[in-house]
């Protein structure tokens, strides 16, 4: 992690999201840890059992702990699957786990990340909370109050990191850093952006509004050249290069 | 705690009510620490989160044990996110815990804090029991009969103080302590008052009817002088200065 | 225990029914936990809260391991708050658990209380069984067959003593002690009844109906003078003095 | 256990049905274990309650673990109320466990049922599953192809024998007997038959298909000569006499 | 298991479907377990009941962890009932868990997996996973999306190879084999095909597509000749013969 910054590749989406993700080249996982690799990224982001058969232990790993489909309807709940010993076995330096901030399950997961943190900080284990209202109660996960709620819940049960929704501009956005004080945020990728010229120009306003980094999947795995825009990532969250808004 | 009575800072906010709290002073952590440590406090309330990375041990702390965001609706849960051990490895002095009394999952809560109290009495560690009635049974959580309910079920369960809601007058909140017991009642602050003139009277209210003192959040840190705020509440809580009901 | 039998006095009800059940005076536990020693009871019936704070142990201490609110509405479900061992090292000589029995959470509580038996039986500490049939499939909770259910039910799960309803009349009540077998059977005291004769009417039909004893609460420390009514139950618990049915 | 065929007395049923089942007489352990004892049954089925306070060790105990009462209406599930451990100290030769497959709660039994055998097998105790289907997807539980799944369900997920509901013929139990394959099948006596014959004819058939015993209960300790009948169904059950079908 | 592929025997549909499946023949575990072993297959998989009492070592085995009925509706949840350690002392060569992806216990069922996965690798025993998409949210659970989202969820929590059902042609089935990645893929063999030919054909379309096997029960031990077609299916697996399309 360079100058506090970092850039990592998340690659948990062929459970999440199921392969409609995927093309021929990126449904394989040695392309994906690949690209991480030689695009100098600062981590990749495997859940265990892709990590168990395709990390190469080339650029830091990071386990994540919980997971489900998109099949199921209704409240979203994501349980532990992996522990953080298993990670540890796997070589992870850090472990990640996602609340849904707003579900009515939210109880079960703030009570089990408790438990992970616990467990983790025990084994000098970073902790990444991936916090994303939804449900539904949660009307608009991109509004800046709820992204800056789930930026203060991650400080406020020990996460070391969150990964959080960008807002949209760097001005709401730096409220939500704000609120997750020492707790480092990590702007969450999302689906592939219309133009790769919006998604740099997202980056670069979190990345101004305080971010330490991105953690990016789709926007450079389903690229046609994932090096290239790994590289213009790079210069916007390691350079902190800033890219224009739209005259 | 002065002649067995104490003014503490509750500064759990950003879990429970999110960053609508804040502004761009008070949601910073390092912020409340320092009123609470200049302030005279004699504790302050955070989640593991911010105790582990802001505390810096110049006041007792305690920490609160469960959270929820507001986000979710319906009955109401909260369930334990830290360990009596994890909090005492931050240096708390006592530990908190929420129970929604009435809500549907009122046996859940009740259950946990059994534990939590058979813990941390096994570590000498103080509980507080914030008792909050809430959910679809209840009508009016200030109610005199339903703030007693309160009261009294923090003594039956083992708590070493309770954190009530305050009833509107001294009358009916001394039956609440009354009932409290040997269970020390602490006074919520609840939200920020209409005047700071209305704050203190329900203040040297609960104390002229016996609470040991009050916990307090956003009536101190949303004020503009909190430290002027706090030197007034000391004067009420430690050293008992009445402030008189209205002509 | 005289004779087998036994006088309990009952004093949970600030967590089962809240200070609506109490004054000034028998609000305060210290003055219960008088009227027990002096009153010559054969036990007193705590929470493990007010047993740790006013229990002085100069009588036998029953801690009730479960506990509810009277505020939360739909079937009822009472779990467990206080071990065994918690409530050994408050002094206990015996430990009692409600079961609902016809509640949704019937199996709950069924299966809780059947480990609270083998851990108390391990330590060798007997367990008495509050089976209070309830909830939308119970019509009248005092119908003979029904409280015989209870009693029965006591016996088969292994509790050494059950605390029932009263049926209305000894004859019916006969066949509740009957099928409780070995099991001892406690009249449940209840709410305060009408007039004094009229409970001790009840008191003795439980009794020669072959009832051991009563465990009683309000009907004791409601009563203006709570150490004479604690004299004419225990003429007729211990001494089995009738109480003749009116005319 | 003659013949490698059996007879067992079940008196688990003041639990599971309440005190309707039983008149003076049998309400009484001590009547029906003496019942079981004179009868010359191969063993006989209790609550931990009452193997405790009843069992005199002259049969073989089995042990039922789990249990319910008849007042909870909705979906059934019978919940562990007693460990192997508890039934080995009591004097168990066997330990017996109620599945009802269909409910909604069948996993939850399913699961159970699972870690008994496990810990039973460990401690050399053999299981016999009690599987009754029942619920709401279940319209008849007698139906020829639901007892053969019953006993199905027993043998697959460990039980060494099942007690299963008699079809009302011997060629279809015949198939449910079949399908157990190396697990033994007990007959269940179900309730009080219209005529002694009736039964007898039912018990003779369940053992001509294959059936290596019989649970039996009302139809023993509700007879007027339990010793009698006891008789006559060890000639059937242990003498393989054949009762002839009505002409 | 030959050139790395291999031809499974299930046989724990006595407890999935029910008897239903079953003929005289065949409801006799003796008698599949013979045709395993004598059709030269390269596993068995039978639950745990089965394995304890007809398993005879002569070709691999592998124990089902978990179980359900086909007499509930409602969302499909399977909860584990033998665990790994059990497994093993059958003589499990690899354990095997249903995971129904899309049901509304999904989150249950990944957790548990999440567990056995962790337990067995431990171990060092291969876990199999049956994934099959079902519930109300699954519309077509052989639609070639939903398979390779199965597939792919397999290799993402960490399962050594998963059992999948056939999506019609193996141009599709080539999409869920690529996502399964370096998990292998099972063929799932299903219900009684219309005819031999058409699934001989499927078996064949799935192997050339890139599984490394089938796992097959109904379409082996309900066929006239087991023998036989067990014959063609190795020849179709092991020596990857090609069934040809229709014309």
């Amino acid at each position: 992690m360079t100058n506090g910054r970092s850039l990592l590749l998340a690659y948990d989406q062929g459970l999440e999201h199921g392969p409609t993700d995927f093309n021929e080249r990126n449904s394989d996982p040695s392309f994906v840890v690949e690209v991480a690799n030689k695009g100098g990224f600062n981590g990749i982001i495997l859940q265990k059992g892709i990590a168990e058969k395709y990390y190469d232990g080339k650029i830091p790993l990071i386990v994540k702990l919980n997971g489900k489909t998109s099949l199921v309807k209704g409240e979203p709940v994501s349980r532990q699957i992996c522990s953080v010993e298993e990670a540890e076995a796997l070589g992870a330096k850090a472990v990640g786990y996602t609340i849904y901030l707003g579900s009515e399950y939210e109880h079960v997961m703030l009570q089990e990340f408790g438990k992970i943190h616990e467990d983790a900080h025990r084994h000098g284990v970073p902790v990444i909370a991936w916090v994303y209202p939804r449900g539904i109660a949660i009307k608009d996960d991109t509004a800046p109050e709820i992204v800056a709620y789930a930026a203060r819940a991650g400080l406020e049960v020990g996460a070391d990191a969150v990964k959080i929704k960008y807002t949209g501009n760097p001005e709401t956005f730096r409220w939500a850093v704000r609120n997750a004080g020492k707790t480092k945020v990590y702007m969450s990728g999302g689906p592939k952006a219309p133009t790769e010229e919006d998604f740099l120009r997202q980056v670069s306003g979190a990345i101004q509004a305080g971010a330490v980094g991105l953690a990016v999947g789709r926007n450079v795995w389903q690229a046609e050249d994932p090096l290239l825009i790994s590289k213009k990532l790079k210069e916007i969250v390691i350079e902190k290069r800033q890219v224009q808004a739209k005259a």
